[in-house]
C-alpha cells in the first residue's frame, strides 16, 4: 500500500512522480514500469529535443516551463548534454503563411524569433532553395523556398540523460520503483465496500482502489493512481471503462553519419553560438536533428493520413520508409543527403491525443489520473506535463511550472482546453 | 464512382445522406451499410427518446434543432410515434445542485423547464422520497428525494418509424444503398497520383478516395467519404491513421410490463397531455422510459467506471445488470418494481466521445468527413448532427438546423468546440 501509484517510467511518469514527491514530501510513492529500467520505451526513442515554438498557447506555456527546468538542472551541474542549436522551419509558397500566422502567435508570448534569407539559407546550408525546373522538385509537388523562421529557445538534448536526473533524485527522495514488472489491470473498486458477494456494484461510489500485476498481486493506492502509459493508455484504460482518448502512431528515426559534405552541414555556422546546424523541418514534414555530440543527424518525417494508429510491442523502423518517404524530400532540399543511407534506425511510437495537446485529468473522481497524448512532443514538454499531474493527484488547481509561471491544471483536462489551433505540427 | 460516399445507415448516416441530398440535389449519393436493412445496428437498440435538456448550449441547439424536425415530419402526417411525455429528473442532496445548475442553463436558453415537489413525487408516481432509515437506502448510499425537475420538450419516439421516415425519403431522392454490404477498409490515395510503383508516397497530397469492400471492389468518392459508423469508427478509421476519438460502450434495455401496479404507474397524470409517465431518471443513473403504445417500460442505467470501452459484434445483456445493478435504485424509489423482473431486453452499444459532444471533422483536409460520438444521445440529434456533417461535406461554414436556427460547423470538430460540461448526463 503507497499514498501513489504512478503506472509508467517513461518521462512523464518519472515526472509526475517527482514533483508528487516533491509537493507531498511525506507521501510515499511507486513507480511500476514493464521495462527493466526507467525511460526505455517511447521516451527512449524520441527525438530528444526541445522548443519554444507552438502556436497553441497552451502547448507554447508548457513547452517553455519544462526547457527552463531542463536548462537550470544543468547549469547546476548536471549534464543533459541540452545544446540551444534553435529550430528553424523552412517554408515555400504552401506552408509559409501557415508558420508565419504561428510565428506571429509565438513572438507575442515573447518567443525570439528570427527570420533567415533564401540566400543564407543557401550559402549557411547548402540549401536549394530555386527549385522550379527541377524534377524532383515537380514529382513532390514543391515550389522555391521562400525563407526560414529560426527559434533561438530550442535545441536537442540527451534524453537518457535526463531520465537519469530524474531516477537519482526520486531515489534520493526515496521513491519505489517496481521495473519488469508488468501490470495486468487497474482495479476498480468500491470506495466503501459493503463486503457483499458480487461486489462492485454499479450504483456504488466507485474509484481505482490500485493495480493488480499480471502475477495477481495487487498493489494499492491509499490517494492516486497514475497513468502515465502513453501509447499503452487505452491498452489498460479501456477495460475499465476510461481512455486517454488518444492513438499511438508509429514514430521512426534514422541516424545518418555526418561525414564528407555532411560534415559541413552538421558544423554549420550562424544560427547558434555552438556552430552547429540548427533542428530543421522541411517542407513536407522532413526534419534533420544534429547530433554533433556523435557526429550524426538524425532524419524524421511526420507522417500523417495512412499512417496506422496502432501500438506494436516492438516496432521497427521501415527502409522504405526512409528510401521512397524521407530521401526524395531530403535530397531536394539538401543534396549533401544524397545517396546517403542509414547507419542506424530505430522506431517507437507518438501518443497522438486529439488535439495535440496533452492530456491530464481525472475521469468521474475516479482517483485515477490519466496524463497522457504527449502527441510527439513528450520530452520536450515532460516536466510540466509532470507537474500538471502531480498537480491534480494532490488537489491543487494552480501549478507553478519551472520557469516560475503559474498554470491552471484544468487547462489540460477535457473541459477546460484551449480550442487554439497548433500551427507548429512537425 | 459515387460524389458522395456515406458508411454507415444508422440514423447519423442517414439523416447526413438525406442533407447531402437536399443541399446538392444533382450530386449522386451511396449509403454503405453491412447490415440487411438501415439503422438496424446501435440505432434501433438505443432508448428512442429526446429531450431538450442539455447543460451545454452545443448539445442543447443540437437536440431543438433535431426534436423541431422531428414533430414537423409527424405533424405533416409521417407518423413518428413521438410522445411528448416530458423528461423528469429526480434529485436528492448530492444531485440537487449540479441538475439545478443545468436547469439555469437550460432555461437561460428558452427551455420550459417545471419545478416537481417531493409531494408530487409521491403521490403521481407512487415515489418513496423519504428514504432514512431505509435498509435498501442506507446500502445504496442515498438519502431522501428532494424533488424534480420536469422538461416539456422532451418524450419519446419509434426510431423504427424515424429511420423508415430518412429510407423512403432517401429512395424517392434517389440516393442509392448498397446494403448487407461490408466495407473493408478506406482508400487513402494520392489527389494526383504520379503512377509510380510504390504509391501512395507519405510526401504526395493524399486523401481519402473510397472504399473498398470485403470483395475487394473498390467504390470511389468524386467529392468526399463520410464515416458515420458510430461504435465501429475506430475499428475502420485507425488503420488509416484516423480516429473519432471517441469509445464504444455497451448499452442495455430491459423490457417490464406494466402490468398491476405498475399499469397505474404507466398512466401517471398531471405530467403532460398523455397522461403518460414521463421518461423518469433517478439518482444513481437509473432511467425509465414509458412505453405507452406497448404497455411497457424500458429500464437502463448508465454505468461509467468499470463498465469497459469495448466493442461487442453481438453484445448481449446481463440479467445480473439489471438484477444487482438497476433493480435495487429501481425498487428503493418505485416499489412498484420491487420483484419485476424483465420480458425481453438487448444491447447495443453508445459511442462516448470524450466530452459527450458529438465529433464532426474532417482530419488533414482529406476529403474524410468523420461523424461519430453521439454519446447517448444520436438518435434525439441524429437529424443535426446530420446536417453538420452534410454541411462540411459540401464545404459550407455554417447551417441551418430544424428549427431554422443557424449552427456554425465548426462547433463540432475537434478544435472549434465548447469547453462546458454537460451536467445532464443520462
Amino acid at each position: 500500500m503507497y499514498d501513489y501509484v504512478v503506472v509508467g517510467a517513461g518521462i512523464v511518469g518519472l515526472a509526475t512522480a517527482y514533483h508528487i514527491k516533491r509537493m507531498d514530501p511525506s507521501s510515499t510513492v511507486l513507480v511500476i514500469d514493464k521495462e527493466d529500467s526507467v525511460g526505455a520505451g517511447d521516451t527512449a526513442k524520441s527525438a530528444a529535443a526541445f522548443r519554444a515554438a507552438f502556436t497553441n498557447r497552451t502547448n507554447l506555456r508548457l513547452a517553455k516551463g519544462a526547457i527552463s527546468f531542463y536548462l537550470k538542472v544543468q547549469s547546476e551541474g548536471f549534464n543533459l548534454a541540452a545544446l540551444k542549436v534553435g529550430y528553424l522551419f523552412v517554408v515555400d509558397g504552401r506552408t509559409k503563411s501557415t508558420i508565419k500566422e504561428g510565428v506571429k502567435v509565438a513572438a507575442s508570448e515573447g518567443v525570439e524569433v528570427e527570420e533567415v534569407s533564401q540566400d543564407r539559407l543557401e550559402k549557411s546550408l547548402g540549401m536549394r532553395v530555386s527549385l522550379s525546373g527541377l524534377e524532383e522538385a515537380e514529382m513532390l509537388g514543391v515550389s522555391d523556398v521562400e525563407g526560414g523562421y529560426l527559434f533561438r529557445e530550442a535545441g536537442v538534448l540527451d534524453v537518457e540523460k535526463l531520465v537519469d536526473y530524474y531516477y537519482l533524485k526520486l531515489k534520493s527522495m526515496g521513491v519505489e520503483f517496481a521495473l519488469g514488472v508488468r501490470v495486468k489491470e487497474f482495479v476498480v473498486w468500491p470506495r466503501s465496500p459493503l463486503g457483499i458477494e458480487g461486489e462492485p456494484f454499479p450504483w456504488e461510489d466507485l474509484r481505482v482502489k490500485g493495480v493488480r500485476l499480471v502475477d495477481g498481486r495487487e498493489v494499492e493506492a491509499r490517494k492516486k493512481v497514475v497513468s502515465a502509459l502513453g501509447a499503452w493508455s487505452p491498452g489498460l484504460l479501456n477495460p475499465v471503462g476510461l481512455d486517454s482518448f488518444s492513438r499511438p502512431k508509429k514514430r521512426q528515426l534514422f541516424v545518418i553519419k555526418a561525414e564528407g559534405q555532411l560534415g559541413s552541414l552538421l558544423r554549420a555556422s550562424g544560427f547558434n553560438d555552438l556552430g552547429v546546424m540548427p533542428f530543421t523541418i522541411l517542407p513536407k514534414g522532413v526534419y534533420v536533428r544534429p547530433n554533433p555530440l556523435e557526429n550524426t543527424f538524425w532524419v524524421g518525417m511526420s507522417d500523417e493520413l495512412g499512417r496506422p494508429f496502432a501500438l506494436e510491442e516492438n516496432p521497427q523502423p521501415e527502409e522504405r520508409f526512409y528510401t521512397y518517404g524521407i530521401l526524395p524530400v531530403l535530397g531536394t532540399y539538401l543534396p549533401q543527403f544524397q545517396l546517403r543511407y542509414p547507419d542506424a534506425a530505430w522506431a517507437g511510437h507518438y501518443d497522438m491525443s486529439f488535439d495535440g495537446l496533452p492530456i491530464v485529468y481525472e475521469p468521474y473522481e475516479s482517483d485515477l489520473v490519466i496524463a497522457a497524448g504527449t502527441s510527439g512532443s513528450g520530452v520536450m514538454k515532460g516536466d510540466s506535463i509532470g507537474r500538471v499531474a502531480a498537480a491534480l493527484a494532490i488537489g491543487k488547481e494552480v501549478v507553478e511550472l519551472g520557469n516560475g509561471a503559474e498554470f491552471e491544471v484544468r487547462q489540460l483536462g477535457l473541459e477546460g482546453r484551449s480550442v487554439e489551433r497548433e500551427l507548429l505540427v512537425i
